[in-house]
């Protein structure tokens, strides 16, 4: 990482020098030439939820989830490297996320204070703005590829509840019993919380972003929420804007972390303006978020330009998280480096 | 309005000057002092909902109109000039707004495609952050006042369906039975657009933005959203930083028109945005996003920034709206000037 950071201080620099010379230009084409230097064919990102303390996962644990972002990322690459586009690698990747009962996504959703899985999911089309979204959604096995039909099937970007179930069985995706999201984990941790009257502090979100090999930038992000919630409750990664958000002019986000705090500062959104409408290279934009507007603690981001470059900025011990890209990185990390 | 367009020239020929003499400045604190100037000791904007075409009202119904925004008006100014706060007016003007079935806001809220009236709200505190939002009740009286509980009684921000109908009874606020809802008109529209298969283009929306004399923004949106709308359909309205936004360092703003066109570009957190990081007047900023980024017949914003001047600017033929200010100002208009 020393070589990229020597990278980064350069971008920085050449950001300051063009900052204080130039007048406020309109969009990022007038952004530091650096930026595009490193241009990628293609990029990926993807995150398995910020906040896991460092105390709290066994060595054993570490490696499954290791090895789960690792087939996450060799999903997408395949996709990638064939041409495939952005937003099938999205939803693939996300579909393999929420398949693993290790996530706080699809099969491995949390509890709600009642009891109920409940499972909120968003996509993102940076060619287009084209956007999808689900909320609340109990029977349907993967959220992503239903915020998708949302995005491709009807006028519409956010369906909720029985609205989402009902458009779920019109479109005849995979549906599961109820039971299918009961984990025994999950449930356990459910009455350890409701004992301690307080709601969980979760951030197994997952999330990819991805740029493919046409010049194309897409999002997506899904979850099972909070421990102990209140029945109802949607938090930031339904809400593009909050959770989700991807622009080919900028770039493309996943937000985990405290679902409040993302939607309060419009996160994923602020990114892209703040590179579109200040200059800001990708690792300014996210930085400016996690670690001014936001609180130690409250959680992270994962994203990626349009040149390919790749940012996972978190303030929380941990982000479960991976990389690759057309130029060869491919790595899976746990904690700050 | 001429005196008032020579200042706007005035206004855009400094920021000119300023854009292209300065460098990027980090807050609106070093923007154009004619933003400043005519600070005003508090000011209201409301609106009532943009796309109303102009041969679709008579006479009567005009009138009609714009005695309602006149008294919504002035239950905010008696609020305003007293020195209350600006969230306390955005809370009582919407409820006034929703409590007339001529708005599609509570009482005259349009019905899906399945004859149910889903009622959604949100409202934002500009001196905090804090926010709140309901999407989906059907028993709420007034949905605003729920968003408000979201806000100040749980850690959450938007709370869907049962789950706020759930929270509803829990705070002890109005009930109605769903036929509360009923209006005939309402439903004879809907029959129309069920025979003709499309979805209605109601921009009946609420929203009212307020400057209170503490210098606290506030700002709130509720709506019934489109006729003929899917099942679990949200729109902006209840979206933070799509249909409501509201931030002490620039502006507080209420949009109303295709929902899924202001989810998209994060209108309303984009609008702060723009005067955030580039500068720009709340004018300037509201017209980016209402005659560049969407398109004609999309709908409109109401805003007003910290300095207490006033914005409505929409695309369509017409919007409901009203404005106010300790300066005197008490207007009410329906269509373009």
């Amino acid at each position: 990482m020393t070589h990229r950071q020597r990278g980064l201080l350069l971008t920085g620099a050449l950001l300051l020098l063009f900052a204080c010379g130039g007048t406020p230009s309109e969009g990022p084409a007038s952004g530091p030439a650096s930026d595009a230097r490193n241009r990628q064919d293609w990029a990926l990102v993807i995150h398995g939820g910020a906040g896991v303390p460092r105390d709290s996962l066994s060595d054993e644990r570490q490696r499954a989830y290791l090895a789960s972002l690792e087939q996450a990322l060799r999903i997408g690459i395949e996709i990638l490297e064939q041409g495939g586009r952005s937003l099938d690698t999205v939803e693939q990747v996300i579909r393999h996320l929420e398949d693993d009962p290790l996530f706080n996504a699809g099969k491995g959703a949390v509890f709600n204070h009642d009891g109920v899985n409940e499972l909120d999911a968003s996509i993102m089309d940076g060619a287009t703005l084209a956007c999808g979204a689900v909320a609340g959604v109990t029977t349907v096995k993967n959220p992503i590829s239903l915020a998708r039909l949302v995005m491709e099937q009807t006028p519409h970007v956010l369906l909720v509840r029985e609205g989402a179930e009902s458009f779920a069985g019109a479109m005849q995706v995979e549906r599961v019993e109820p039971s299918y999201f009961f984990t025994q984990g999950r449930w356990d941790r459910l009455q350890r919380i409701k004992q301690a009257a307080s709601e969980g502090g979760e951030r197994g979100t997952v999330g990819v972003a991805a740029l493919d090999r046409h010049g194309d930038l897409a999002a997506g992000t899904s979850t099972g929420g909070l421990t102990n919630k209140m029945f109802g409750r949607v938090g930031d990664s339904p809400i593009i804007g909050a959770g989700t958000y991807a622009d080919n002019t900028t770039c493309a986000v996943s937000a985990s972390g405290k679902g409040e705090e993302f939607i309060r500062h419009s996160v994923a959104r602020s990114m892209a303006a703040v590179m579109e409408m200040r200059g800001l290279s990708l690792q300014e934009a996210a930085d400016r978020f996690v670690h001014q507007k936001l609180q130690p603690g409250d959680g992270g981001v994962i994203a990626v330009d349009r040149f390919g470059n790749i940012v996972t900025s978190f303030n929380t011990p941990g982000m479960f998280r991976g990389a690759a890209d057309a130029g060869g990185r491919f790595e899976v990390r746990i904690w700050q480096d």
